[in-house]
Order: structure tokens, then C-alpha cells, then sequence
């Protein structure tokens, strides 16, 4: 019975960050490095994949293209299975898998599976933008409060049922996760709540990478901008006056 | 002219994490590694510190127990001096300088004196917080939204001008830095705004350091157990469904 017990291996849950290594913090870059099994997303950037030994198995469990993601409940299997036979497994996420990551579905299957989880937060793609763009994301003479929303749904659609007059806020920033398809929606939808239309509103794609893209506009004009530049990857938006202070 | 610019300094503003030096990302680590000055507060623990070359000079510009702060212009003024100096600045803070750390201010004046300032972002406490109770901040099934507020004014008071109805919505969870002296007031506030008695709330105390503390609690019964306990640090609450998923 010990036996077997110590044969259980574990799982980190950590964050990779927005995508330069450097941004990694030093206890995601040692899980990294002791990980035998390491379930990724297309979030995780190459560079950062690479750091890890190369006899880690590494599986690709993100969604490809405009094709079907691997479902929830199959990754939730893998990690189980993995850590079962033993392994360090590693879940290894773009960002902060407390942020918009689905943690709590992975978190809850390995604890059903009497297996120890272990969570490490990453800095979240708000907080690297921040830092490109040189804005505090709280200045005090502009916002009162930051929050953090995703453009999707489980369906991939704006979410209906946001509390539309907390984000239509004139003295919070907002933060819109995966913001692409959904901005157009919901910039209409701040404007109709009474959010000023000259709202600084900035478009950042692959934040801290060398293909980090920015778009700056407002609540009125950004939309179309972001349909011209039709940018290839996940976009985060970032309303308030707080990110032209 | 030449010559001039080239001795000019550098400013690095960077986060250094709820306290656990391996919450530091790589980054941070580099710019406390090559730092000639370092300006840090109380939230930067020694252990952090003890990172830094020992011969860079270390001024500690935090609040000293109730005395009075070392004024904000008077932070601003020696990052600039030090810099103009041909020095590497580094201002060190706790968390993320971009949440609730007033580096608006900062990077403000450093630009106006014509000095680079580069942004490291941190770990936030709320992430720590996160990953030390186990849960998602936004487990899609209990939390559509993730905000943070601060609970302090810039008199150290509760914000009277929050938009309580967005802080009080059933499906956000809800981060309260500074909460302290302010969490009574402010779930008082919340419950008249119709956020039900039972929702969970729980405050952490030196998230990630070996002193963390967590006390778990609902809005109703969480001010009278911290009343009671009277925490010696500062306290995030977090608030909403999600933190007990």
C-alpha cells in the first residue's frame, strides 16, 4: 500500500506567462526544467517549451487552427493518467492558469484522484501589456478598479449576461481576454451603456514576443481598426483612461 | 552632448512579487542582479532583497509603522537623481508596480527628466492567493468577471465613489488589496447592495511567505474574524463563489 502510494507521481499546474521567457517566474522555470510529462497549449511559447529537458514527453493539447480543441475532460484523463504512472506532470498554460485557464476543472479532477496539485501563477497578458504600453492599469486620478473579462463564452460568443454597467465604467480598466471576433459586439455594447466613444481603447497581440503588435484607438474606432489589421492571433484589449495617462 | 547622454542612468520599475523570491520572474531577477540603487518599500521581503549585489546601495522609501510616508515627490525625485546620476535605478515593489503601485507617478516624472524607464511586471497578490487556497479566479461556472479594487483612498480611507453595484454582482470575483481596516465598512456596503450573506470571503495575510495566514469566512462573518484575529500585515480579501469552487 505505502508502495504504491509513493509510486503516485504529481501535477504542477503552472503559468507560463504572456510568452518572453524572461517573464517566466523562477519557480515555473524549475518546474520546467524537473517536469517528465509537460500538456501544453498554443499559448506556450516555443521558447519557452524549449527550456524544458529533452527527454520530457511533451503533448500538445491545445486547439489547432480553426479546428476542434481536445476536450476538458480529456486533458483532465492525460493528467490523471500521466501522474498515475508515476510522473511529474506538468500543465504548463499561456498566462496565469488562475486567469481565464479552466483551472478549476484540472484542479478538481486530480484531487478526485487523490493526486497532489500544486499551482503556480504566471503573470497574466494585462499585466505584460501594461508594462509595454507604460501605463499603470490603476492610476489613481483615472481608475477606481481593474477588471478582467473573456470576449468568449463555452460557445466562442460574447457572453450575454455580463454586468454590462460595471464594464461601461468610466473610471475602471477593463481588460478583454481573447477579444478578436467579440470587440466590435462589445464596444457597442459600452457605447450604448453610456461609455464615452473617446474611451482610449489599445489592441495588443503576442505581448512581450518579438511579434508583439499594438493598435492604439478608442471605444468608437478600434473596432474597425482591429477588422483592417486582421491580426492572426489572440488579441487582449484594454479600455480605460488609465492607458493614455 | 554625446558624452552627457550616455552617462545618463536608467530607470527599472519592477515587481517583485507577493514575497517568495521564486515567485520573481527572470527578469526581475536580472534587474536586481545588476542594480546600482535600489528604492524599495515594506512589501519587498528581505529575502528579496538579499538578491542584490552587496555593495548596491539599498534606501528604503516605504512607511515605517504609523509614522508618516516618505512623500511621492520625494520617491520621484531620487529615482530621477540617482539616474542623472549614470546610475541603474531600480524601484522595487511588491506585487506588480502596475496594480496599485502608484508607478503612474513614476514613470511620469522619469519620462519628463528624459530618462528610459523600463516596466518589469510581478505577480500580483491576488494570483498568490489564488494558487495558495487552490482555486480559479474565474472557474467559469461561479465567475464571469474578475475585478480588483483597492481599500484604501488616497487618505487611507474606504473609496466612497466605488461603483458598488459592479462590486457587488453575484458572478465576479472580487479581490479587496489593503482590505484591513476597510473590510467591515465595505461588506457592510456590499450586502445592502443585495451580495448574499453566505458569499465566501477569505483574507490572506503574506501570501507565498512562510508567515502566510488565511482565514476563511463569508461576508457576513469575515470582519468579525479579522476583528478578532488582528493581523499584524497587510490583507487581501478575496470575495465570490469561485474561491470555494
Amino acid at each position: 500500500m505505502l508502495a504504491e502510494a509513493n509510486k503516485l507521481g504529481r501535477i504542477t499546474l503552472a503559468g507560463a506567462g504572456p510568452g518572453d521567457p524572461d517573464l517566466l517566474t523562477l519557480k515555473a522555470l524549475r518546474a520546467i526544467q524537473s517536469a517528465e510529462v509537460i500538456l501544453h497549449d498554443a499559448l506556450v511559447s516555443p521558447a519557452i517549451l524549449a527550456l524544458a529537458p529533452p527527454e520530457a514527453e511533451r503533448i500538445f493539447v491545445g486547439k489547432k487552427g480553426h479546428g476542434p480543441s481536445i476536450r476538458q475532460t480529456d486533458i483532465n484523463a492525460l493528467l490523471v493518467q500521466h501522474a498515475r504512472a508515476g510522473r511529474h506532470v506538468l500543465r504548463l498554460k499561456g498566462g496565469d492558469p488562475l486567469i481565464f485557464g479552466r483551472a478549476g476543472e484540472e484542479i478538481a479532477a486530480a484531487k478526485a484522484a487523490g493526486i497532489t496539485v500544486e499551482i503556480i501563477p504566471g503573470v497574466t497578458s494585462a499585466q505584460a501589456a501594461g508594462a509595454a504600453l507604460s501605463v499603470s492599469l490603476t492610476h489613481r486620478d483615472f481608475a477606481r478598479r481593474l477588471q478582467f473579462v473573456t470576449g468568449h463564452d463555452r460557445t466562442g460568443a460574447l457572453p450575454q449576461d455580463f454586468d454590462w454597467q460595471a464594464l461601461a465604467d468610466p473610471v475602471a480598466t477593463t481588460v478583454v481576454y481573447m477579444a478578436k471576433s467579440s470587440f466590435a459586439p462589445l464596444a457597442a455594447m459600452l457605447r450604448g451603456k453610456g461609455l464615452a466613444d473617446d474611451t482610449p481603447a489599445v489592441a495588443v497581440m503576442d505581448v512581450s514576443l518579438p511579434s508583439q503588435l499594438v493598435l492604439h484607438g478608442t471605444l468608437a474606432d478600434l473596432p474597425q481598426r482591429l477588422r483592417e489589421a486582421n491580426l492572426p492571433g489572440p488579441v487582449l484589449v484594454l479600455i480605460g483612461r488609465a492607458i493614455k495617462s
